[in-house]
């Protein structure tokens, strides 16, 4: 049945109009369209919040099991969404751990390129740390740009001193800016979402003229990794970029960093956020939460 | 603390004796005596049976929640062990997936080598399914060389002309006879437990005269793996078939299986054994019992 499933997905995405060429206003206002039709769980409480001087959705569930925090990192190549795109996968997991999620609305590119989304989750977990919130009970969760950005932040606040988190979740992460991944190429038929084109137009919004291989652009490729925390990084065969996500669980493996690489076949780009319509979603998300409960101490 | 439970358990390691060097019999002694130390949960009720034409010991846990079945595969290189010395980590997937096991006392080498075992999965494989278990209810499930047992007699049922099983959990499996894992060097140092001239040794046994390239003895390397049930690999960093577990989830994602590449860093060979000294034993446990109750349908 669920490959039944998973090629009726795609057949209804490879016909849905994609984001590529429009304008940065329009881009923005499609994404939140399109992400406005995923469905919200029920059993949580969302309330505007903020965090480390940037607005943000405070995702609460409604059987609290702990008082860690998830925060979220929503995806959108950097330049496009926002917590409210994302507020599906956020509550999936929200409901699914038990755990508050707070979901940060990071500043976007082009009007603030990298490094600025970096400084706002560092900025945010620092509040999280000066609030009395322990490393242990803070995980980073993120999808797409947002799973990138899990990992950048991740790195960033190590690298300024501050202990890292408990855990961090990365759905089909971007975590090469250099663009050396061979699906880039290889999938590029299979893919039914994203394209090369579209990548390095947004990318060039977002990266300007930073050296690309920057450890917080391209932390499969150039990051030291070590003192990572353990890290779960979830992808389907149908991405183009399946390969950073591969490529980044091997070499967090090589520097001693307890890292799951979860792959599922023939399913595309942030594949979770179908659970209406795909089995293997919600068993992706159960997987996740399962991997938060058992590092996040509340 | 975690931390401390891996040094602390990599040090018991090394001051404990190996196994390298003495004859079959004295290592099947040894190993049995050994693995008598490992504690078995509660909760399971254990008996002798038969399938497939081999004895077999069945675990049943006193909660089942299914009728699906843990069809297991020991460890011991093809050379030695038993379903007893892999009744810890058995009991521990049966309690904790409410689903029977049954531990498969397959025929082992120098006296009966490749491809015997391989032959005796199948043919218990077969049983069930003759004696109308569907194949969704069945997953293979096994350490060390019976990992790659699970892999290799997945394989071999699927070129039988039967259905795969539901899914394959394999735990630090070897499933590269070619002895091409650049691990094999690299992790020389750090692993605790395996060297490779007792790699070497007990392989030359089990593989005899065969193509070390058969697809059989090295999945990782030729096998096609197209139409695998999903495959959980569980391995750590301290170990020199890291690379076999590595190389493996690579190729299978190449060959559009659903894959979980479960890394947990500084730990050694089939850390799953020592839950009762070890939180990630436990924990990776823990999650082996997830994907096993998403996949086999009882």
């Amino acid at each position: 049945m669920s490959r039944i499933q998973r090629d009726r997905l795609d057949t209804q995405l490879r016909g849905a109009a994609t984001l590529s060429g429009s304008s940065v206003g329009e881009t923005r206002a499609d994404f939140a369209t399109m992400m406005s039709q995923m469905p919200v769980p029920g059993g949580v409480r969302v309330e505007d919040t903020a965090l480390g001087g940037r607005p943000a959705l405070r995702v609460s569930p409604d059987a609290p099991t702990g008082s860690g925090t998830l925060l979220y990192l929503h995806g959108g190549s950097h330049v496009f969404g926002s917590p409210g795109t994302a507020l599906g996968l956020t509550a999936g997991l929200v409901v699914r751990t038990g755990i508050p999620g707070i979901s940060l609305d990071y500043r976007l590119a082009p009007e603030h390129p990298f490094p600025a989304d970096v400084q706002d989750v560092v900025a945010a977990y620092r509040e999280l740390l000066e609030r009395g919130h322990a490393p242990e009970s803070v995980a980073f969760v993120g999808d797409s740009a947002g799973g990138g950005l899990t990992i950048a932040g991740a790195l960033a606040a190590r690298d300024a001193g501050l202990p890292v988190p408990a855990a961090i979740v990365a759905f089909s992460s971007g975590v090469d800016a250099t663009r050396s991944s061979e699906t880039l190429v290889t999938k590029a038929d299979a893919d039914p979402l994203l394209d090369r084109a579209a990548l390095d137009h947004w990318s060039a919004l977002y990266v300007g003229d930073h050296d690309r291989r920057d450890p917080l652009l391209s932390p499969a490729v150039t990051a030291d990794l070590t003192g990572l925390p353990l890290v779960l990084v979830q992808v389907g065969t149908n991405e183009i970029l399946l390969d950073d996500a591969r490529r980044f669980a091997l070499r967090a493996s090589d520097a001693e960093v307890d890292v799951v690489l979860d792959v599922t076949a023939n399913v595309p780009h942030v594949f979770q956020s179908f659970s209406h319509v795909l089995d293997e979603a919600g068993e992706a998300l159960d997987r996740a939460a399962l991997f938060l409960r058992q590092r996040v101490r509340g």
